[in-house]
């Protein structure tokens, strides 16, 4: 299949959603000029959108809501489980953790880790947290599909290195700094400062 | 001037902080070429990148640092500080009020809101907790430039409403839905959900 933009993805995500919105109004079918006005694009961007993946809906009915929805959930991955750990037993950790989307999509927090010897031991939004060390061999015995880097920028690549040697393929990174990492490991970046500052460029340039 | 698309804009926020780490090393002047692989990105991107804003740099020289850095802290709106209000006295608040990089970047967090009865006049960081009521008064009092919104989704639009119409002109959303604001409104959105999915995707179709 040909590469999908991040930015194609991430509407896909969106119109997910919005399905499913329709879903529980009970409603059947939808335009794509509906599903466009929902997430204030365009008709035509959602119909670009939904044609790298095959041929939906009819033309004049527009799509059935559960069997798109069903269709999108396949595309994003969404019809299986996740196991997730968190690195760094902070704020943002806690955030994600009690965050009940997660669990919803079928994304399981599993673990949590820390480097801070009085963290580790306490409880943290249900989990023990594990000593940092302990990663190498847990993730021998239990494969982990998501890791959610969230320590501070200067050890972030270091553990990041340890987490692709103990076979992890996808990290979601909230470490202020670019990660190093193999081409087939699936990276995403969420930098609030990063977002702030499109924010004061926008305010600068209006 | 014409409208920069917004991946333009976080690579130039990306650039300053390559530029800013050569400065602490002492470096001088720097090549597109050492820049692009700072940011796994193309010489040619660089270029084309910093080729909206005007002629910087010179042929076989490259870019003096300091300057291209200073250059890029007027375009992105960082050579004044602004003022940041939190709504929702919770986690990801907390984790953004204690990012050093904030503060340093000129972005001061003010006041903290919430509406829970349990956490207002709560010490937060070393801000007291208001009472979301309050803040139309206070915002008329001082101004605010940005806004970060964390409430819950359900209520998020609603907050947003009364940012709006008490002046706000920048929004940063982490609530998991799509905010309607007026088009002169800058508003962000960071879906934790969203980058979770993107990555789902990516074990999925790797």
């Amino acid at each position: 299949m040909k590469k999908i933009a991040d930015s194609t993805v991430r509407r896909l995500s969106l119109y997910l959603r919005f399905l499913e919105e329709f879903e529980e109004q009970g409603i059947d079918t939808v335009s794509s000029e509906a599903l466009a006005a929902r997430g204030q694009t365009t008709s035509a961007q959602v119909r670009k959108d939904l044609s790298f993946f095959g041929s939906f809906g009819k033309r004049g009915l527009g799509y059935e809501v559960p069997e798109l929805a069903a269709t999108l959930r396949d595309i994003l991955g969404l019809k299986r489980s996740y196991k997730v750990i968190v690195i760094g037993a902070g704020n943002i950790g806690a955030a994600l953790a009690q965050y009940p989307g997660f669990g919803q999509r079928g994304f399981n927090i599993v673990s949590v880790y820390d480097n801070d010897s009085t963290k580790i031991g306490l409880l943290w939004n249900g989990h023990k947290v594990k000593d940092v060390e302990q990663l190498d061999a847990d993730l021998h015995e239990t494969p982990i599909d998501i890791a959610i880097l969230t320590t501070p920028a200067r050890v972030a690549q270091q553990v990041a290195n340890r987490l692709v040697d103990a076979g992890i393929r996808a990290i979601l990174n909230f470490a202020p700094i670019q990660l190093n990492v193999p081409d087939d490991i699936a990276v995403k970046n969420v930098n609030m400062a990063l977002e702030l500052e499109a924010l004061s460029y926008a305010l600068r340039n209006r």
